[in-house]
């Protein structure tokens, strides 16, 4: 097998990709932004001529397929996503199996990297990948069909849990997600059209975060309740993160859809919302700092002798001492209608990575089930667990070292 | 009233906001960037100081609210829509017509401009703007219910229609457009809490375009079918603009929600396609033409004698010669999920602005029912028309000439 990173053709880093690009027009400002645009744009549709004004066409920034492990992990989380789950059909088997993911890794890699897929109907669509990532997952029954033994199986049950079927499990995840609406789109249809002759689709959840630049790209996210989310969360390429995200080159994805009650959450007001999360909406500071980043002080008491951090905030529920036991979460909003009455059908798409489910996810939230105010307003409505299969070089695909 | 143009506070123009941020941004580079990006936004949430790569920050972008004429029309379409239309509850008058629209003026007055509405229960999501605006339309219901005729009535029937009520209609329509997904949502849950108490919802559809940046923005987008779409429409500030699309300060909204059969279309090869549309598909160019923007040649004929655009081609179809009745689209994809089966639910928001229904929309349409190949692979599912009232100043709320 090649080697993995020998990644073909141009393979901007992420840096170079979405902050870089920025940084490259200005520093080349001097009457070439345009130029500039268009030395780092790859397959553009078209970018005029000297327009004084041109902005870089963001929408040519390719994140990297082949790798040792898969991308849509430690990549910089996309505007844009789509889990798509898929039921395997009956009769399906190993060798069956080696065909699809043959199949859907060459759509990956080609769709990836801003190439039409080989059978691509709309192949204009394919021409903007946004940093496009497909990222595939493994559960409990494609091990199984494989005869194989499971590397993970369905979350124990929780107390807080009100699980809806439609929600749960799945054999086989199709993780899509870009900076782009369009692309997401695009791409699903692509994998959809090769899937389904082996698997019929069992739920999609579609979520997004900001759109890209909307914010300076490092910073921590509002999420529908209005609280940053993911201030403490682990940083790629730091040691702990390499020990908490993966095993091997494979990780564990826990996919969780938790319907949030807009309707109670808003009649909260202020004190209650940040007593309940124990840090500031304004800000994010813990209730004990001034700054988003500062340690909160778990210990500090107030004049009257309560935690000022209550026993029962989110944060402490949520922390995780040992930073080789944090989870990696890369959660997106979801907000799919309203019903007459206007309440809507909103909540968060809570996608957490790590290297051992059983040490990591679930002893925190039993945790988190067993006494954390944030309840009263989140309620789990969907629970899938999949393996992610480590990466692949130019001429290998994922699930090979399983599947082959 | 107060000259309604008379914005208070920064009011940056469009070009300003969308383009000039980065030209300001290229051209202050030296070293300067980041002070730019700052001097340049509102209410940032944080930019951090000095980083050599800091990036505009484009959440901040502001449409101005204030005007003789509703913004979210001639306003370059941003990347997120939501259309929600609403019922009138039983025994709504003017009176309350007139305070309900009071109430959702104040709202998009705030929000548009980054501020939180009054009674706003995350006002932290409100501060990032990034292009927002709500625009208010008025269905036959409202005029009805004020005891005032109504300028708009439903479409007539057209043999294509395939309409399911669920999509048809509305009393009230807030059509919400920002270039981040999460800024509409919290628009919409501000509007919604607002309207229910004298409303329930009826319909809320979700569209996306490309994403800011994706492309430049002055590039045709492609739609779910991969067809460039919107090379010909009328271009804001042209004397052709304004008659086709303004009456008065006023106009209409038809929006008809068009599913698109990618079942069958995708069965179908580029020749196919090509002929269908008129235009090739990889640029958009006319079958008689090299570029986009080539005007089509109908009468050209192939060496065989048949004409190169056929007879029954979408463009020559859709064709107006007279620029004061052309229609103005504003076109928004829509993609809700995925059967079993993966045939996806999909198509295109179609938002068609024009002075005149029954003199530019309802001929167009009936030409097009009459003999477009595009038929076979798209159908109207929903059929709503709106009544879109003139804007309004600082003191003024939207309707106020119809209902005070």
């Amino acid at each position: 097998m090649a080697d993995p990173r020998d990644e073909p053709g141009p393979r901007p880093g992420v840096r170079l990709t979405r902050r870089g690009l920025f940084a490259g027009g200005a520093v080349a400002a001097a009457g070439a932004v345009a130029g500039t645009a268009m030395a780092m744009t790859r397959a553009p549709e078209t970018v005029p001529a000297a327009s004084p004004a041109a902005v870089p066409v963001l929408g040519a920034a390719v994140e990297p397929f082949h790798g040792v492990r898969q991308a849509g992990i430690a990549t910089p989380a996309q505007a844009h996503a789509v889990f798509a789950a898929f039921d395997l059909r009956a009769g399906a088997d190993r060798d069956g199996l080696a065909r699809l993911m043959r199949l859907l890794t060459d759509d990956a890699r080609r769709l990836t990297q801003g190439r039409a897929a080989l059978a691509d109907t709309e192949p204009e669509l394919a021409a903007l990948p946004a940093r496009l990532t497909v990222t595939f997952g493994f559960g409990p029954g494609l091990f199984k069909a494989a005869g194989l033994p499971a590397p993970v199986e369905p979350l124990p049950a929780f107390s807080i849990d009100r699980l809806q079927e439609r929600w749960n499990g799945g054999d086989l995840l199709a993780q899509i997600c870009a900076d782009d609406p369009l692309t997401v789109s695009h791409a699903l249809r692509m994998i959809v059209k090769d899937a389904r002759s082996f698997a019929t689709v069992r739920w999609t959840q579609r979520g997004f975060r900001r759109a890209a630049h909307t914010q300076e790209p490092t910073h921590t996210q509002r999420n529908v309740m209005g609280q940053l989310d993911g201030t403490v969360n682990p940083v790629p390429g730091d040691a702990d993160f390499e020990r908490a995200v993966w095993s091997g080159d494979g990780t564990t994805l826990v996919l969780r859809r938790i319907h949030t009650d807009m309707e109670t959450w808003d009649a909260a007001d202020t004190v209650a919302k940040e007593f309940t999360i124990g840090r500031r909406l304004s800000d994010g500071a813990p209730l004990t700092g001034s700054r988003e980043h500062d340690e909160p002080d778990f210990e500090r008491l107030t004049p009257a002798g309560f935690p000022v951090i209550s026993e029962y905030a989110h944060i402490r529920r949520a922390r995780v001492e040992d930073p080789n036991l944090r989870i990696l979460r890369r959660v997106y909003n979801y907000d799919d209608g309203l019903a007459q009455d206007g309440v809507p059908d909103t909540g968060l798409l809570f996608a957490s990575y790590q290297a051992d489910v059983a040490r990591q996810f679930v002893p925190l939230q039993r945790r988190l089930a067993e006494a954390d105010l944030l309840n009263e307003w989140t309620t789990p409505i969907g629970s899938a667990v999949f393996h992610i299969p480590p990466g692949c070089g130019p001429g290998g695909w994922i699930g090979e070292a399983l599947l082959a």
